[in-house]
């Protein structure tokens, strides 16, 4: 069961956003739910400078005020809860006049909510659809999700199996299904084995030799059946030695016969509907499936065998969520909800295999039963940089730590270890507010919580890459209510970098760099094509101590004021200010501020200059563009420039130009 | 198990061919098994009329003589008889020079073995394929074979599945199969009933109700899913009211509930394998269908709704023979097997559904246990009569009395009543054989009881139809070694006939026919296109009191002597006689002498009669050609004439002319 609400309304009772386990808490977080809710956010605001230079006078004013935004607040719990949480909703809920719950859905619309769902989670969340690979190094492989998320096929095993061709976002059929589903499993399982627990059943096939109960090719041939190709291990009869044979069958091996029969079956109807239909795109959702890791190996074993690899099996994050989101698209449509993006909130959101009977077992009995997804939505539509030069293939992130153990391991320590840091800035930032120590001490546990789960299980949120790690501390400060420890810091280095605008001068600064040649040293040729006519882009949102596009404008006012260069550049709008639709350290060109890219594409933007660590190193460092492009960084950790082959403070001024060929790709 | 051999050799030991059962008697019977068998064939020989006619002498001698053919024997026994059966082949078969058993294959031919027995039983035995339907006045619809049977599918169940493409006769491959099969209804059925017995457990479902067991649509939803198409009584999920329900489950309903499952899970995959591969005709074989109307329906009701009808489920009447066919024709490749045409023996074939466990249950324990098929081989190949307008939708018969309750009654009580005369009939063509009365009252009880089985299955041997009734008798008077009771009737009226010959005029004749108008009358218009070059064709063998081409010649060589008309036409080649392969009252124009077909095509045929009551208006009366046509036939019989709306010994002269178009087809 899912219930779809808002965020707590934090502003009015508590700076606390945080969601405890076990139940009574969840529950009472519903108590403030409302579709919109209240965050705390930072702003700034210019003072008028324009009479004379107050040299005492700050740059610019810092305010901290509430905003309403939209977020999704979705909780999964066991039936057995249902109870507590109707007497919740009855209690605190109902005749609420601003909030909506959305628990129940018509039976015409549960297959029209789930394909909403899908849509939305598959073009909203990165790495939402994973390959799954029991054996692997890394046992989920996320997938980039393709621009164009359609056609697909969606094969949804509940009770029974529906198998659904999805072309457009409000065009779907069922093509096929079948009866042998998650019930079929639950209720063959319970009649062989007494057992009448879903997730014990599962567990029961975890230790099962389904060899032991279905007879093979080579039980009746003694080996393979060459001719055929069919090689000796190949099931040719699932419970077949149960037919002849007199002895009892354990629970586990009977348990695991029937999960493969099951999955096998699935996978090749999946298979044929996914041949006949020509989609190459295939998701698997529904109870039976739900994160757990024998069902994933069992259909993705089934697909391979099937489809020869022609066909992969995909997993989805936040499966379980589907019906709920697509039930709350539904009732949202008059605020076109689809018309926004979307992000997942890595602090309110409990994250893949936190269910899993396999792992951590222990933390499965408590946040096992309840599972959260936060989504955001945020102000501004994001959409691909147009000069991505293949926006299918663009992978925003340099290292994938769930493939790269060391630099994982390395990355983690690095994280937890910066934690003090971070929490003491936090606190520093709001002074005046004597209960900070308690929240910035509730991130830190969050955080260091965070950090410990993904040292498990990397692939919680997906692709695990220093983005995430960097993008999910800044959504625990948040959920804190510390919007942007870093703005009195900016404020005050903004106001010194101005006074000393015009006596620091540039060649004084290019004299602090690391003498030439740099780690990597393209610096001849950039100089050699420069010409003028740029698009000045920042965060829409605070990310550590970067710049945001507010505080740039008010910068590049006041240097307007002193520098007659930029003054012209700007007066004659050679010069443009556009916020990049990221609150992150990090750069994803997947997901930028609508109007910036349609400003990039009415000026024929030819040069990308990407600036920092977070944005040209750790991500964007392999972006192919169909332009020229700068990814210009001075790496300011000894480990990861070691690993680049350099020392700390090396420089990156890495300048790429497109063959031809792929230029007009 | 299946054994194939050769027919008993019944000239040297005994004159009886009937296979008693029980068990002792069959094996009995495979003491004399070889491949080519010995049968008794009635022969006739002209003697020398060339030097005077001598009034005291008949036409021409006839002779009862041993003639080596080729009969193939397969007896189909429970493996409980495997040992009695092991031990008589040890006692009496091993090292016997000629003979040859095929027990068991090797495993890399078992598929092209079946494949084979396949391909066979489609080409020589016409009505082999059936579509079933349970609830329709005919439980059977047999299906006419198509000229060429290629491709096809072939869905073989067993203990699991396998979907076979077959696109030429030595050309098919395995493109899917399932683990989900027989041996899966037999194993979990048995660890859910405890019932051992696969019989027992398909008896269990046909009481079941398996809606106590699955989850229906309507009990998710309440009623139809009607925006995705999916009715109420639809199940969702197999034994899915298992998962959650804590009562006791019937044994029949979970061996309802699991032998729907199967049926359903393997009549999807059939279906996507059809369409995938563009096949329109889909073939059932393997134990868990062999003629169970429980798995045959179940199977046609899936094919038919996920199909929507476009696909038909086909069954065949000797699927449980085809591995031992194959067996066979693969070991007699030598002998080139398929040059030959073969038919069905209906007196040494016990018929489809002796085994069913609904019907006749009595009988099942006896002959179910053991199934038999004789099939002979013909002397000559038989193909289309070329002139057929289109081959692909000819059927030979008028009335199939499958369909027709009425007709059946009339002509099963018709045959019976015959009986007696028939007897009397077989006993004086051989009054020198004192042991005839024997043979001939052990004719009468097989034929009775073949006549009584019809009644009760009128589809034992696919449609049942005047011709068959016909043919039936004639194996059955064969069997017991009565070739031809009719043949010294016949010698005698030819003798007279021909010495009436010139004193018998035409007119004369003419005047014997009933007054025109006649029932049927186009004479005018025949009279009108008569020609001469004419080909006249007798049957091969022996059937009641009908010419054979052998009588015929001697016959026409006698008038020719006599008669310078006829003697002109022979000599000029203007007159030929062609035997016709058939050796049945009735014919068949889809099963003709190849030699015939190539003199009809070779001389441009472009008139062809039809003459008598069985090749006329039993058989071939609404058959269309693409030349002219004459059905010639007086009707003998007062039920018949009735029928047709005329009297007893009402004259049919049916003219047909092909419309242009269709003669082009």
């Amino acid at each position: 069961m899912a219930l779809s609400g808002g965020a707590a309304d934090r502003g009015s009772h508590s700076m606390d956003k945080s969601i405890t386990l076990p139940p009574d808490e969840i529950f009472r977080n519903l108590e403030n739910a409302k579709r919109f809710a209240i965050d705390i956010v930072a702003k700034v605001r210019s003072f008028d400078h324009s009479a004379k230079e107050t040299d005492g006078d700050p740059l610019y004013e810092i305010s901290v005020q509430e905003e309403i935004t939209a977020r999704l607040h979705f909780i999964k719990f066991e039936n057995a809860y249902i109870e507590t949480c109707l007497d919740f909703i009855k209690d605190h809920l109902v005749n609420t006049e601003t909030k909506v719950i959305k628990a129940t859905v018509d039976k015409e619309d549960e297959m029209t909510c789930l394909i909403k769902g899908c849509n939305f989670v598959l073009k909203n969340i990165p790495h939402e659809a994973f390959v799954y690979a029991k054996h692997a190094d890394s046992e989920f492989r996320f997938q980039n999700t393709h621009p164009d998320i359609f056609p697909y096929l969606l094969i949804n095993i509940g009770s029974g199996v529906s198998i659904v061709k999805v072309e457009a976002e409000d065009k779907f059929e069922r093509i096929g299904g079948s009866s042998i589903g998650g019930g079929t499993f639950w209720g063959l399982g319970a009649l062989l084995t007494k057992t009448k627990r879903f997730d014990e059943l599962l567990q029961l096939a975890s230790k099962g030799q389904h060899t032991n109960v279905d007879m093979l090719v080579k039980d009746i041939y003694g080996g393979a059946y060459g001719s055929l190709g069919l090689t000796g291990d190949l099931i040719a009869s699932s419970f077949g030695k149960s037919a002849t044979t007199d002895k009892e069958f354990s629970k586990e091996d009977m348990a695991k016969s029937l999960l493969h029969m099951i999955s096998n079956d699935i996978g090749q109807l999946a298979c044929l509907y996914a041949k006949l239909h020509n989609l190459t795109r295939v998701y698997f959702g529904g109870f039976f499936i739900r994160g757990h890791p024998v069902t994933m190996h069992t259909i993705t074993y089934s697909i391979n065998f099937f489809t020869k690899g022609e066909v992969q099996a995909l997993f989805l994050r936040h499966e379980g969520y589907l019906g709920a989101i697509g039930a709350f698209l539904k009732g949202a449509e008059e605020d076109n909800p689809n018309q926004y993006s979307w992000e997942e909130n890595y602090a309110g959101s409990s994250g893949l295999m936190s269910a899993s009977p396999e792992l951590n077992p222990v933390q499965r009995a408590r946040s096992g039963t309840f599972d959260m997804l936060e989504m955001d939505r945020l102000d501004r539509q994001l959409v691909n940089l147009p000069l991505l030069q293949d926006p299918t293939s663009y992978i925003p992130d340099t290292v994938d730590l769930t493939e790269d153990a060391l630099a994982r391991e390395y990355w983690l320590y690095c994280f937890e270890d910066a934690l003090d840091g971070v929490v003491k800035r936090a606190i520093a930032s709001q002074k005046d507010q004597p209960e900070a120590v308690e929240r910035a001490e509730k991130f830190r546990q969050k955080y260091r919580h965070k950090v410990q789960t993904l040292r498990h299980q990397p692939f919680a949120y997906g692709s695990l890459t220093v983005r995430s790690l960097l993008d999910t501390r800044e959504h625990c400060l948040n959920e804190f209510n510390f919007p942007d420890p870093y703005s009195k810091i900016k404020q005050k280095e903004n106001d010194m970098a101005l006074k000393y605008y015009l006596k620091f001068g540039f060649e004084q600064a290019k004299q602090q760099l690391q003498e030439r040649p740099w780690l990597v040293d393209a610096y001849n040729q950039w100089i050699e094509r420069l010409k003028l006519s740029s698009v000045l882009t920042g965060n829409s949102g605070p990310a550590l101590n970067d710049v945001t596009n507010s505080e740039l404008q008010i910068l590049t006012e006041r240097i307007a004021a002193m520098d007659p260069v930029i003054h012209a550049a700007l007066k004659e709008d050679r010069l443009a200010l556009v916020q990049n639709g990221s609150s992150s350290p990090c750069l994803d060109l997947s997901r930028l501020d609508k109007v910036l890219a349609t400003v990039v594409r009415e000026r024929g933007t030819d040069l990308v200059i990407i600036e920092g660590m977070g944005r040209a190193i750790h991500t964007n460092y392999y972006a192919m563009l169909s332009c020229e492009s700068l990814k210009l960084a001075v790496i300011k950790n000894s480990w990861l420039a070691e690993r680049l082959g350099g020392k700390i403070f090396s420089v990156v001024f890495k300048y790429e130009v497109p063959s031809k060929a792929q230029g007009q790709h």
